[in-house]
């Protein structure tokens, strides 16, 4: 069965397609309301993220274009040392798509938000013509409230890293953006990876609660590793050094982006974070990453210092070898539609 | 100049796009942080919606994708009875794309954002391949603070009509729809249409403080009023009665639809809205809508009355001639993309 237009038109066939679909899946006692608006309950302050996934291939191993608009919105409103609460998700379809394709990924939506604990409230679905959209689109925009922070500085932000930090990363690097690079390439040398696509807020929120001072909470997504920590280095004008004998990267990882050329700390990840607490807090909090099943590779990749004069913000390689290497932000892509 | 793959790559010219075009346009204390979401202080409760916007042609009269997705996702968190607040904001645009046009529809969401009074808070920008995308597709999510309710019903919803209400109607029907389809197809014999595309949340605001009972308010969008007095007639379980010669309808807009074979009732409107208040309430309500430039044309257009045993929801029209016509809603698409 395919998706036609008229299923996008508020009509009958819209509500056809709400009802036999998204309510099914998505139920929960606000959304059914259907109401243009969702009313919600919530304390303030909150954290408000968005983000449109246009993911080729859809389905790929560890993930789909579902799991990862629900991982990655849960995600970016965690980063701010928030509990993500609510969901809205706007399709943008293609005609003639596959039902029980469009059905596979609104059900792994939904296991996906039941695992985060976040409810879809709201939604909004567009088919256009053929040609006018690669077979599906999905935002998901997601709000969350703000855990109170413990930290003298406030909740995290990319613009509180601080000189004496060190800086964990949460397990292994690349995975997301090898996988997808490789299914879509159809790259036999690249073996048994897998997306790392997975919801992070239940480790943030022990990170918030029981560790004193977390400075910078990132996911490093596009642009990975390298590009994530150029931003929060440009946002506090500090210098980062990373230690590249302590970066975690899965085996098979490593090999297959060697041969691609590209360095795993510029593919992207859908399922790390990066956290920023001074020394003392390292080891509370690397104990806490390695609790969750979503950490259990956590390690402590680098350290922050003060920045050379008349520099912006700067990110460093300290080698095997001893030497340093400067690491610049992600100049153009390595890859388009990694989410 | 054209939008290239890269600026959507989360690196460097990812960041040059954001900086250079739309902090500069949507420039606000918030966004300029650059966190992964945004940190909001707002009133509880809430009222959150989304829509994607795949409006073509971009460009019409009257309007643009841009405005029409502030303008669209503002009114649907204001039929709430809530003031809105924040938007967040995804692009998803087609390599190659024009910058100048991508700044001219910023630019434009610049301008409508301010006269709602409302802040983009939080966005995301993918670039797809070439014929990925059609152009440009925008994805507005907004939140907005309920305003308390005076009606002993509580918030407006499509749930509260009431028998013995009045349906009230901000002002003519169609226009959205019938120049979007008139400028796509190049029809000549529809002239000097123009969009009605409008944020409508200063009226409601006053609608929600000085009217006792507000039981109903809804955009009638896609489908029109027929689809959307349909979905509120099945919510609340009443028959909604149109009154043919009260219907709102532009000479140029009827005589257009009338040459197309289409009912103004199943044309989208953009910048209209419904509202549903107890009959004694009616004057005032008017009253209202008049005095604010979006609502010049407002009208009475029909009566809410218990619906006969046996029906699930029902929409009438009361003819100029005195009889009675069914409306259903809307079954398939009058025309795919109008929003």
């Amino acid at each position: 069965m395919n998706i036609l237009l008229d299923a996008g038109s508020g009509g009958r066939a819209s509500m056809r397609l709400i009802h036999e679909l998204f309510f099914k899946y998505f139920e929960n006692d606000i959304l059914v309301k259907m109401d243009d608006a969702a009313y919600l309950e919530m304390k303030s302050p909150l954290a408000m993220s968005t983000d449109s996934y246009t993911v080729s291939p859809l389905f790929f191993r560890g993930g789909n274009i579902g799991t990862l608009a629900v991982h990655g919105t849960v995600n970016d409103v965690s980063m701010l040392g928030a509990r993500p609460r609510y969901l809205s998700c706007g399709f943008i379809i293609e005609e003639g798509f596959s039902y029980e394709e469009l059905e596979e990924i609104v059900k792994s939506m939904a296991e996906s938000a039941k695992e985060a604990g976040v409810k879809i409230v709201t939604g909004d679905t567009k088919v256009v013509t053929k040609g006018a959209c690669d077979k599906i689109f999905i935002n998901t925009t997601g709000i969350g409230e703000i855990i109170p922070p413990r930290s003298k500085f406030g909740s995290p932000s990319g613009a509180n890293a601080k000189a004496g930090d060190v800086i964990l990363i949460s397990g292994t690097m690349g995975d997301h953006g090898l996988t997808v690079m490789a299914e879509r390439e159809n790259l036999s040398f690249v073996s048994d990876v897998q997306s790392d696509s997975a919801s992070l807020n239940h480790m943030i929120e022990r990170l918030m609660l029981e560790v004193g001072e977390v400075h910078v909470l990132r996911d490093p997504t596009r642009g990975g590793v390298a590009t994530t920590l150029n931003e929060i280095a440009g946002q506090s004008k500090v210098r980062c050094v990373l230690f590249e004998e302590n970066l975690p990267v899965r085996e098979n990882v490593r090999s297959g982006a060697s041969i691609l050329g590209i360095d795993p700390l510029y593919l992207a990840n859908e399922g790390k974070l990066l956290c920023f607490v001074p020394k003392e807090e390292a080891d509370k909090a690397l104990a806490i990453m390695k609790e969750d099943k979503n950490g259990k590779e956590a390690a402590l990749i680098g350290e922050v210092a003060e920045l050379p004069e008349g520099k912006n913000g700067q990110v460093v390689l300290q080698t095997k070898m001893g030497g340093m290497r400067l690491l610049n932000m992600l100049e153009g892509a390595v890859l388009p539609r990694i989410c």
